[in-house]
Order: structure tokens, then C-alpha cells, then sequence
């Protein structure tokens, strides 16, 4: 009751009575809750955001783990300070740190080239594939056969569309439920235009991530660029600015308290489907687990920084991001817990049961049955939780992974190209090739020494039934921390792929050459490959029965909400999604309201000249005093910063545009609330919410304090 | 703008739009603010609060520490849960613990006896004795003189009063511009008669310690008894319950947001007119150099605890306070900083002086160059805060404090009562001799070793100058850790005062007996008396000077503010207090809003389980089911645990009664927000909250989960 009547409170009179609409929806769906979405407020019709090729949706790109938009005929990409942080990193030296700085290109010649793996996608087609893929399929297939038969069909999906610079790929929809053929320009060649100092785009850092209230200026601009032609090419000075078809609209007047809002982007994964036990394994066991590894592995990288600073610089990133999921983690327990996820999802199941019971039937029998064997199966795969685990461990040390990748491509070119294992063809050999070259600026031999025996020191203790023959014969009986550090060590004075060039010529080789190499981490690579095979073939033949029993889990789903005529949405995917609802405050606790903005006051309150909280001189002076240059809330009062809205995002969606009403930008989304964490299990409308960095803020750092004029005249926002 | 706009929608249309008045009032105070009194909602004619023997002044004890209030004519007495810990720590053994589940006694002869120190002091009496000290000096006296001259007035003015169970203190206010005779009745048998399990009155432990939003059933009850012929006795099976004059009346109705409420009590100390170069002073040096400390002992204690778990138990409480601190210091330097506290007091005296020499002429001229004169002061006594600093460190060690507390008492006695030094009169023998018997609770040697190292390693950085003569013969040039280490544990094999029948047997001996003893620490002492001598002379004359020229800023103040129309309230130096409000929520920074009720839903949601989040299952369930037996709010529609007013209070107020319109009790301050830890240096009004349990939490905890009806019963309360 008190919660309803404080959100009620803050919410004043603008906010629609109805509830944030849960999902993440594809295109296409939009017009089936069309309804919902002028409810809430959208003011376009919504049958113009199924089009791919029309305003907004051809203005909305994806990263690659980001989203980003067109805000410029001249291919100017607006997105997060922290999507655009690689190329920020790549172009900073000892002497010139642009992180720090901040970066701003006042001409298109002074445009700095990004990291030689960003990326711009644009989503041109999407097309359902289902009835290609299904096909394909037996009922009386095993596991494995229906895994190859779908990974076949795919490739076969792929095969001869990639041409002229465009990638395709077949996305997995409700575990296999459906399919689509998602194809995509991608561009090679993107550049740095602009990003805020750190001061102000990672204001707050790690200590206020994931929390709310904020004050991030969290946004950075690119550049995408293609041949003369119009075609993508990678980088060359030769290249010109893409033009593309649509640009997102600026709104500088900005959104208030209550309005409508949507984020359109590309949220990476969600598991609003996985089952009771799956949830209660996460709780039980996955989260608690990689909670100690990732403290010890973090501990081991402290303890090797103090051996040699450089350490710490090479592993800053990892650092952040094992830091940033131990967080995470934390809250995904906090929030599960305190949702009573599992208890919610036996009831769901329990409640689908007795509906599937209800309705009788030989198809529904069929259904329940099916729903069951998932479960067992779901089940016997924990058997192998642990051993997978140290295995992803070990692959993940990089000495380890170059050898098993150098070795694995080798043989995996033995085959035709649409035999071979996916991320082995030979569209996925540049990516190999990248990362092979990437390893030199992140690898201290030391350390990856002591990260694998860590991760040996946990193997040794799986029961005999679980290990791995060709492991065991290498470790030589090696059961305690000295002798498997003896044993690690042996691996990394016998091997010279800690060289970039040494690991670039084994990159040409083929299966032969590195069968016959006395490197001992390619020995150790081509000797476990057949080991590797077999427990990749019992994965993919579960993943294959998965593939097979979770789309009748998910039919059983969609069956019972169509009767309830609630559409589904199924789990994020990586592909384009739409998420819509209003700006609105949260009451996260007994006793607590946040707003659903924050201003620059809080700057002020939060500013300790110390790092993440050091916001620039020039800022705190000018709030000081006032000096907002028309970009001010009139509502407000003041400046606003970040806003809070009731969608449903999550990672992926990063960078995402914030569209309002009219789909005119009023910001980007950077992140969720603390209570949003634990929601890609299980979504609360009461306590998800998203956090985004307001138009007016971003406009007026840019005009105000970074003079960045230039590119408010490119966007086309009127002069203040 | 925005927060006052958050404020007023959380307020609501109760809230007078009037601030909160800043001031821990004297009770002959309150009719000079008659009128803020009323338009903040009393009903009472403020005369008679300055009645101590009317109601409800005449109700409201001291504990020494805290504050209590007489809740029937049986000397029933309630207090803060944290206040009455003491007697559930002396009370519990291994078998049964009553910390953890609490205790209640059905009947008057279950009840327990309270620690040996409890005390209950009924004040009955308040006279100005100003004109009684100021009689004793003269201008022309030095600071030692002064010192001296006032020591040697107030034990005239108490002595041959503390007949019949009495105590009488003169307390200094304004820094000596005025001095005050207190009277009070020392109840020296406090019995144990209900507390709630720590997992209610210490929900959310130190954790939730200083925070908001809170769920603390911090509460428990206790019993005055003297002796048949109604006089102060120790305990004895003979006496029998105190009866009152007054007694707090209940109002089991309790507050609603924005109504008057005041808290009367004994607020400790605070440092509201200490001068800007003391808040520099304490920003730059007290509280970073404490923190390091404090955090050094934790974890000196914490490796002896690893060795001997026994450790752990006896340092608790001393560990318990080292945390506490920890945390208030940090808040303190949040605090100060956020406020610009330095510029803030820099302003107000360059204010004032500015008013001083505008107002002109000879006696403001005066005022003038005494406030500078307390300033040059000031910042001379800085240069031995260093040395003082460690002695206080050397002095906590209880090896050493013993003994100097030995050979000190051994000393003093060779003069006559009324000639020796505060705190070592007859009057304080029997405290003496009760902290000499209470160590072997909380003694460890080697811990206590280690302290003393501690603080030796640090002493032997002083400068030369600096250094204590007698105390560096006993080092013998010892001026690393090994060296010091060695020292000192020479200090505690060659000492059996560890032994508590050697310490009482040395309470016994005379100045000659301890001169001629072979033990080390007595020794030490006894070799350190006249270098403790003489800097405590030093610190007196200073101490002396101060008593000089503080009243002399205070009157220029005071002066100023009467100017203003503006009553001024003295710093908080123990004595009977009142300060007044109205319930208010508090937004605390941007985007955050408190509220000023918490609920029991917030018991569900914090609960974990977990000490300190282990809510008791009877509790959880209760709250589920709505099973609160008419003591919710019907505002509120739920049960209230805690609540927020305006109030200004600080540590010694624990305990204490928050008062209705009507003089009734409607909850117990027991700690204060986060943003008020610094609010003992400058109160913010828009900031500083006190923290109550609401009374509807107690009544509801007593009758629903802990069955006290009979105190119910006892105190009036209607039966459910």
C-alpha cells in the first residue's frame, strides 16, 4: 500500500495508471500491442516501427554489444561513453591520455581511427527462417543429429548471402522455437569524434554502477565510414563518411516526469523462460561459485600487480570486468532472493501444468510430458556443471586458448567450409586472426601461469568419472598446488606463443605442421583435441535436446498466454528489440523514493575531486552558478542529468536511443537500476527500472563546457 | 529548489512550513521560546516543562550514558535496548543467552540484577551557581590559577551534599560563562525486566547503525529499587521498587507525519561553537589520525583473536566501539565536507566580528581581542595533540592504566579530601574500585601488550621536545618494534596486576607500600607520576585559560544573537535537555527521498536470515498474516517500526522519551541519520534527523510476540 501511494507521490498526474508493460519486443509485434503502446503515450503509429528500412528503425544500429544511432546525414553514431571507450583506449598514450581528457575532432580530418574491431551494424532484413530450419528436422532424430541438422541449416541459410560487406546470421528465438535471418551491413571502419572526460562519461565509476540515483554523462559520438563506392572496407584514409538512410531527430527540450518513452536496441540475453531448478542452480550454485573464483582470480592478478605495475595495466580491463560481475552477481542473489524467483516460477509451472491438464488432449498430454523430460534433462546436465566450469577456466587463460585455437582451426580447415564447427569457417578466420594479435597488449605469462593453475587446482579435485584423460595424462599425477604450479610453469617456459609473431605463424599452419610442433602448449592443444571433440559432441547432443524439448516448453507458454491474449515476448537474442513505458521514479525499499530524475546539484553533493567523483572545474562553476545556457528543465527548475523510465533493457542495449512520443532522441540508455540486476530472470514493473542520460544534459556539456558546436550543427540542434 | 519541493510532497499538509528550530533547550530555556513551542504543535503550557519535579520533567532519568523514563509508580522504567545491554551481557552465560533471546520477567521476583556500574539518576534539582565561581577568581589570576580556583569551587559547592543516596556535579556551560549545581538521586539498584531478542532490538546491527531506513525495535525495560526505607542502596534481595513522583503516560496511538513531537533527555557533548581553526583542525588531523588507529587496534585485535578465540568474546564490546567510531568519524569528515563546515565557521566569525566592530566602544573592543586571543590559543595547543594523543593511547592499556590508577589514587590520598584532583576523591573510590574489578572481563595481556606497542611505536616518533623523560628511561633507547615489543612484554611478565586480587590488594596500600613494589607496571607508574604530573598542570593551565577566554567568545555570541532576537542554547555537556519538532522525512541528497515512517515491510524485505537480519519467525509470520492486534496506524494502513522527527539530539540521548503534544510517549530517540553525525559540529535543519521506535512497534513486539502483558498492564496500557 505505502509503496503504490510514494510512487504515486512522485509520479504526479502525468503517469498513465497502467503498469510498465514487460518485454522486449520484436518489431514486427509492435502492431499486436498497439493498443498498449498509445496507452502509454506513443504518439507515432506503430506500424512504422515494424520497418526496418523506415525512420526511426533505420537509424538504430548495433555495436556489437552496443547500440548506437544515425544522428547525421554524414554518418555520425551517437552511443555510450562507455561503447566508445575502446577506441578512446586505443588512441591514448602515456603522454596523451584521451580517457582522461576526453577527445573532441573539431574537423572531419581530425577524426582518430577506432580499435581495429569496432564495428557498425546495420540491420537491413529480417526474415523468419523457421520453416527452413524445421525442414531439416526428424522427430526420431538424436540429439547430436538434430544439433548438426540445425547448425547445418543455418550455415546452409548463410551460405553465399555475406557478399559485399554484409554478414548474416540465423538467430535462435524461444530456444529454437523459431528462427530468423537477421542480415546486416557491417562497416569497418569507425572513428572517434568525440567523448566527454572521464570526469563526466564514467562520473561515479564502478562505485555508482548499477545505481541509481546517477549522474553519468555516459555518451560519446563515432563516425561510420565506407569505401568511395558507398561499400564497407576497412579502415583507410581514403574513406568517406556513410551515408545513411535515416537519422534520429534531436528532441532538446527533453522529456519530464511521466512521459512516454522508448528504447529501441539490440539487449544481448535474458532468461525470463528458464525453468524453477534452472534458477534455483543459479542461486544454489552458479552464482556463489563464480563469486569465489572471480575473488580469487582477482586476487591473483593483485598479487602478480605487485610484482610488476604493468601487470595492472594489462589487466585493468579484465579487472573491471570481473569486478563489474562480482557486483553483479551480488545482485543478481540480492534480487532473486528477495523476488522469491524460485518459488514464483514453480507456481508459474505448476499454474501451466494444471491449465495443460485442464485443457486434456492427446497435443497437451504431449506437452506436459515434453515439459517434464526437459526437466530431467535440465537436471542430468548438472552432472557435468563443475567439469564444464574448470574447462571454460583453463580455456579461458590465454597462453592455453591460442594453442587450442591455433590447433582447432587447423583441423578444422581440413574440412569443406560449410563442415566445419561454427566460429571455425572461414568468414570467422579475421576474428581469429584479431584476437590472436590482440592477446599481446593483455597477456603477462605469470599471470595467465597462475590464473591456469588456479583453475587446475579446482580440476584435480572432479570426481574420476569427470575428468579428462588427455589433461590427466599431461598433469602426470600432479594432485596438489605445488606440483600442478611445477607442472604450469613447464608449460610456459616450453612454449613460444606468448610472441605475436610466433602465434601469427602458426595462424598460416596446417594440422600436420602443428601435430609435429615441440611447442608445449600446442602439444598440449593438439593432445586434448579428441577429448575437446567428445565433450563438445555430448554438448551439442544435449544442446540438441534442448533444441528439441525448450520450443515445446515455450509452445506450452505461448498457448496458455494467447488464451490469457497476452502476447510473448521471447528472451533477448542480441537482435533488434523495442521496449516502451513512461519516465518514472522507483521506491526501492520500505522508507525510500527515488526520483525519476537526477540533477546536476547532485554533481555538486557527490564531487570529492577524487576519482570517479571528480567532476571538471569548469562543471562544478558553472552549476554554481547557474549557467545552463537554455538547456535547463523550465519544469524543473534546473538541469537534469540521468531519468529513470519503467522499460525493460538490459546488457546490449547500451548506448541504446532513448526516443520519445514523436521517436526524436531525449537520451541514452546506460544501464539499470540496482533492483533491475536480477530482472533479466524475472521482471518486477514495481522495481525495474532503466537509467538513461538526458538529452539536455549531453547537449549542454557539449555546447557548454566541451564547445563541441560543431556537432550540434552536424545533428542539426538550433543554436543557443 | 527541487529537494524542498520532494520535502513538502512527503510532508504533507501537516508540516508547519516553519524549519526545524536548531537547540538542545535547558528546560529554564523553554519559556523565552514559548512561541515556537506552540507553532510547532505543543499543547502543554511550556512553563511547566521547566518544572523538574512536575510532569512530565520529573519521569525522564539519566542511566549514565543514556536516557530512561519512570513508566509506572512500581519504578518501571524503559530505555533504549542498547542502554539496558549491559544487563543482558552481564546476565547471559554460554547455556543461556540472553542478548539473543531476550528475556522477560512474569513476575517482580524474576526479575535481574543489573551490572554492578547500572545506575538511574533522578534529577531534582538545577541551580545556577555561576556567581558562586565567578566570586573565586580574578583577572589577574594565570591559567593554572584559574584552573585550580575553579576545581577548588565546585567541590565546595558539592561537598557535604551527596548525603542519602545523592549526587551532586557542577556542569560547566558556555565553556565556563556559566556553571550549574545539579542534584541528583543515584539509584544504585537497575533491574533487568524485558528485552526483545537482539534479532529485534539490534535489527540491522551496525550495518543499519546511523541509517535510514531503519527497523530497530531498540527498546527494553528496567527497574529502579531502593532500599524499605525508600533510600539509594546497592542491590539487595531487601529492597524494594522506587516509587516515582511522576510517571510517563502512554499514548499507544502514536504520531503521524508531521506532528509535534519532543525529546527530553541528556545529550553528551556537542561542538557547536567550537571556532573554524578546531572543525580545520579536526577535518585535517583528529578524525584521519584516529581512523588510522582505530583501524590498526581492530586488527591488532582481530590476529589475537585468530590465536585465542577467547579474545574475541573479551574485546567485543571494546571492538564493538572501535567500529562505531570508525563509522562516525567517516561520516563526520562526509559531513563537514559536504557542509563547507570550515568556510561555514570562518563566515560566522568574521560575522561577528565585523558586528563587534560595528557595535564599537571598549567592551566590544575587549571581546575582540579576547576571541583573538582564544584563537592564538587554540592553535598553540596544537602542537602537543601529538604527544597528548599517545599518552591517551598508552593510558587506554589496561595494564598500565591500572597501575597509573593505583599509584595515582595511592597519591592523591596522602592529601586532604577536598586538595585532591577530580576523580580521585573519596567520592570516586568506590568507581575506582569497581573498574579495577571489572578488567578481568575485558583483559587479555598479550592483546593488551600489543596495544601498548602500538602506541609506543608511535610515541617514539615524537620529537625531542616532545618526549616524556621518565618514559624513555623505561624504554632504555628502544625505538623500533622489536625493541618496543620486547619492552613491553618485560612490562607484563614482570607485572601481576593482571590478577584481580592483586589489583584490589594494591587498591588497599598506601603511596610508600607502591613506591617500594617490585611490580613493573606499579614501577612504571609510579616512575611516570611526575611527568603526568606535570603535564596535566600544563593541560590544566591551558584548560584554565580556556575557562577564560571561551566565556568571552561566548558572551560576544551570545550578545550577537540577542541582538538577533535569537535565544541561544548551550552545547550539550550531559545535562537535562529538550529539543522539539515535528516528524519529517528527509530527502538526503538528490534523487532520494525518505519517508518519515518506516513499516514492517521492510523487516520482510531486509530479512535474511542472517545475523544481523535474522528477524524472528514468529515476527516474519505476523507480519504476513496483517496479525497486528489494532496497533497499526490507521493512516498508514500498516504497523510503523521507526520514525524520523526534526529533532535535534545527540549520543546520551539514546533512551530517551519522545514526547506527543500532550507530554506522552509515542516512541524512544535512539540514534540519528547519517547526514546528522556531523550535525555535532553544525546542525542542518534541512538534513539532521533523529531516529525513533515508534511506540505502536514496542506495544505491538510486547504483547503479540513477546507476551508482556503484564508490563502493559502495569503501565497502563489498554488490553488488546
Amino acid at each position: 500500500m505505502r509503496r503504490l501511494a510514494l510512487a504515486a507521490a512522485l509520479a504526479a498526474a502525468l503517469v498513465p495508471a497502467a503498469h510498465a508493460v514487460e518485454g522486449m519486443w520484436q518489431p514486427a509485434q509492435l502492431p499486436k500491442i498497439a493498443g498498449a503502446l498509445k496507452q502509454h503515450g506513443l504518439k507515432l503509429d506503430p506500424a512504422t516501427l515494424t520497418d526496418l528500412t523506415a525512420y526511426p528503425m533505420g537509424a538504430i544500429v548495433s555495436l556489437g554489444g552496443c547500440t548506437a544511432s544515425f544522428v547525421s546525414p554524414d554518418g555520425l553514431v551517437v552511443t555510450n561513453h562507455h561503447c566508445g571507450y575502446g577506441a578512446l583506449q586505443y588512441n591514448s598514450t602515456k603522454e596523451k591520455n584521451l580517457i582522461e581528457q576526453g577527445f573532441l575532432a573539431k574537423t572531419i580530418a581530425d577524426e582518430l581511427p577506432g580499435s581495429p574491431d569496432m564495428r557498425v551494424f546495420v540491420t537491413e532484413e529480417i526474415r523468419d527462417v523457421t520453416k527452413d530450419i524445421d525442414a531439416k528436422l526428424t522427430p526420431d532424430m538424436s540429439g547430436k543429429q538434430r544439433y548438426d541438422a540445425i547448425e547445418l541449416a543455418k550455415k546452409e541459410l548463410v551460405k553465399g548471402r555475406e557478399t559485399d560487406g554484409y554478414r548474416c546470421d540465423v538467430y535462435t528465438f524461444h530456444g529454437g522455437y523459431s528462427y530468423q535471418l537477421i542480415k546486416q551491413l557491417e562497416i569497418k571502419d569507425v572513428r572517434l569524434v568525440y567523448a566527454p572526460p572521464e570526469s563526466i562519461g564514467k562520473f561515479g565509476g564502478d562505485v555508482d554502477n548499477w545505481m541509481w540515483p546517477r549522474h553519468t554523462g555516459d555518451f560519446s559520438y563515432l563516425r561510420a565510414y565506407v569505401s568511395k563506392d558507398g561499400k564497407s572496407a576497412p579502415y583507410s584514409k581514403d574513406n568517406v563518411p556513410y551515408h545513411p538512410k535515416h537519422v534520429i531527430k534531436i528532441n532538446p527540450q527533453g522529456l519530464e516526469n511521466g512521459d512516454y518513452v522508448m528504447v529501441v536496441g539490440y539487449p544481448g540475453r535474458t532468461n525470463r523462460y528458464r525453468l524453477a531448478q534452472e534458477v534455483q542452480s543459479a542461486i544454489d550454485w552458479t552464482y556463489p561459485t563464480q563469486i569465489a573464483i572471480y575473488q580469487q582470480q582477482l586476487d591473483t592478478i593483485a598479487a602478480n600487480g605487485k610484482r610488476d605495475p604493468d601487470v595492472t595495466v594489462k589487466y585493468a580491463s579484465y579487472v573491471a570486468g570481473l569486478n563489474n560481475y562480482l557486483k553483479n552477481f551480488g545482485g543478481q542473489l540480492e534480487g532473486l532472493r528477495r523476488a522469491d524467483a524460485v518459488a514464483v516460477k514453480q507456481k508459474q509451472e505448476a499454474d501451466l501444468d494444471a491449465w495443460l491438464a485442464h485443457q486434456g488432449g492427446a497435443t497437451n498430454e504431449a506437452l506436459r510430458q515434453d515439459i517434464a523430460a526437459l526437466k530431467g534433462k535440465l537436471k542430468a546436465a548438472e552432472a557435468t556443471r563443475d567439469r564444464d566450469l574448470d574447462l571454460s577456466l583453463i580455456s579461458r587463460t590465454q597462453l592455453f586458448s591460442s594453442a587450442m585455437r591455433l590447433a582447432r582451426l587447423a583441423q578444422e580447415r581440413t574440412k569443406p567450409d560449410m563442415e566445419r564447427d561454427a566460429g571455425y569457417q572461414q568468414r570467422d578466420e579475421p576474428r581469429i586472426e584479431g584476437a590472436l594479435k590482440q592477446m599481446e597488449r593483455r597477456y603477462d605469462p605469470k599471470t595467465d601461469q597462475d590464473l591456469l593453475t588456479n583453475a587446475l587446482v579446482r580440476y584435480v579435485t572432479l570426481p574420476a568419472d569427470q575428468r579428462i584423460p588427455s589433461l590427466d595424462r599431461w598433469l602426470g599425477g600432479a594432485s596438489n598446488r605445488p606440483a600442478i604450479q611445477a607442472k604450469a610453469a613447464s608449460l610456459y617456459t616450453g612454449s613460444r606463443l606468448g610472441n605475436t609473431a610466433e602465434r601469427l605463424k602458426w595462424f598460416k599452419a596446417d594440422a600436420k605442421a602443428i601435430a609435429a610442433s615441440d611447442d608445449s602448449a600446442l602439444k598440449l592443444a593438439n593432445a586434448m583435441l579428441p577429448d575437446m571433440k567428445r565433450i563438445e559432441d555430448a554438448e551439442d547432443a544435449r544442446d540438441g535436446e534442448l533444441a528439441k524439448l525448450r520450443p515445446r516448453y515455450m509452445q506450452a507458454i505461448i498457448a496458455w498466454k494467447e488464451a490469457q491474449g497476452l502476447p510473448v515476448c521471447p528472451d533477448a537474442n542480441s537482435s533488434l528489440r523495442v521496449t516502451f513505458g513512461n519516465v518514472q521514479g522507483v521506491a526501492p525499499r520500505d522508507g525510500v523514493s527515488y526520483a525519476p530524475f537526477t540533477t546536476v546539484k547532485g554533481i555538486l553533493e557527490k564531487d570529492t575531486g577524487v576519482e570517479p567523483f571528480n567532476a571538471p572545474k569548469a562543471e562544478t562553476d558553472a552549476i554554481r552558478a547557474g549557467a545552463f545556457d537554455g538547456y535547463a528543465s523550465k519544469k524543473q527548475g534546473t538541469l537534469p542529468v540521468d531519468f529513470l523510465a519503467d522499460l525493460d533493457i538490459t546488457g546490449g542495449n547500451s548506448g541504446s536511443p532513448a526516443l520519445d512520443a514523436q521517436g526524436r532522441l531525449v537520451g541514452l540508455a546506460f544501464d539499470g537500476n540496482w533492483e533491475s540486476v536480477s530482472g533479466d530472470w524475472l521482471f518486477n514493473p514495481a522495481l525495474n527500472r532503466s537509467i538513461q542520460v538526458d538529452v539536455r544534459y549531453m547537449l549542454w556539456v557539449m555546447h557548454h563546457l566541451d564547445h563541441a558546436d560543431n556537432l550540434l550543427k552536424e545533428m542539426g540542434v538550433p543554436a543557443k
